[in-house]
């Protein structure tokens, strides 16, 4: 009998917005696997550091970190075959995602190398999303809005054609594009309703309008701009 | 010294999908609110009922059951009232959200009445987009795709038109609108991607390919289209 994937949403930053299915199953597991970058810590991992077990054998996938993060899919490769010794071992793998597994997650990676051969369950977690919006203290959407989530790597023309077309959004993977992003809204006509938040739920989170928002974003940043229904 | 007004989101249904800073406010709530339908329970105090304490104030926010359970802003000014004396009275609130507060959820209404008076503070969930991607075992965007999610009571012609736009979609509020969207996006050709989910989380899940699934839609329920780079 083979072991089970576990694609486990570990939310967004703080570790008391951990479900209480994934701290059962991270204080139970046998191998727990985390992205790590090729300097420094697994944020991952950090948000769940107080409920780690002793003894759990660790995987940490390091993603060597360029600009986006776009992943290596060797560093894949090679991570679903250690995972898949584990399961073939008739162990359970725990596998860490920030936010929730399937919100943009590079967990996907590991999903499509293994859970067509193993058990897979998805144990969703609070998103990035979710986080953003409790932190701005603002609602997002209501009654018939739509809701536009993209990232930020677009290029420029079909980011402004999107925009132009949404009742509410959020826009991702900020980094070097935030500049670009903040040129389109301002001249879509949408900056005056943008909020800027980074690092939600963590003790260096900051919410701010768009047009105070620092120069630069961090990764773990996004800009909402609210549905004109939902805007209170 | 006011109470704090707490939108507290719990969750798609599995109450061990809880967040742990949720389980910990409701097992020390003094008065929790939550909406109600007129006959039977209420969904959200059903997932935390094991977690409810002894001796707290209920307050049942009644909604009458119509079609799309449309709030009724009477209603909400009368609950918005009782809870605004409890904070007055120096005691905490506890708001219980079905999923994510603030994913088109009904706190958006108390929140509109209440926030601008009383400290108020969010705790996100996890939102029935997560658990429906997890029932489905389906990642829904990857890399540069962007996501739209819509209500599914948008006029035929503007449902069409944002998904014809749309490389992943998430489809709420199905109901009576279930045979529209069906014929709008067999239209488009987007069935063979779509997936059906119903009662996410919950012991009467139900997850089929959209061709394969039943006539009616229970208000609990989504359609989910993959982008093409997420479908696996």
């Amino acid at each position: 009998m083979s072991g089970t994937l576990y694609g486990l949403g570990v939310g967004p930053g703080d570790p008391e917005l951990l479900t209480l299915k994934a701290h059962r199953l991270i204080r139970s597991a046998g191998v727990i696997a985390y992205p790590a970058p090729d300097t420094g810590e697994s944020f991952a991992r950090a948000i769940v550091a107080e409920y780690m077990p002793d003894g759990a054998t660790e995987i940490a996938i390091v993603i060597p970190m360029r600009s986006e993060r776009f992943p290596a899919q060797e560093v894949y490769d090679s991570a679903a075959t250690e995972i898949a010794q584990a399961l073939e071992a008739g162990q359970d793998v725990v596998v860490l995602c920030e936010g929730d597994p399937f919100f943009y997650g590079s967990f996907m990676y590991l999903f499509s190398r293994l859970s067509d051969r193993f058990p897979t369950e998805i144990v969703p977690g609070v998103s990035s999303l979710g986080a953003v919006t409790a932190a701005a203290s603002q609602p997002l959407i209501a009654r018939e809005e739509v809701l536009t989530v993209l990232p930020a790597t677009l290029e420029e023309s079909e980011l402004e054609r999107h925009l132009a077309d949404a009742n509410a959004a959020a826009i991702m993977k900020l980094g070097r594009h935030f500049g670009k992003t903040r040129a389109v809204l301002d001249r879509l006509g949408m900056t005056e309703r943008a909020r800027f938040v980074s690092h939600a739920s963590l003790p260096n989170q900051n919410v701010c309008p768009l047009s105070e928002a620092p120069e630069t974003a961090p990764y773990f940043s996004m800009i909402i701009v609210p549905g004109k229904d939902a805007h209170v």
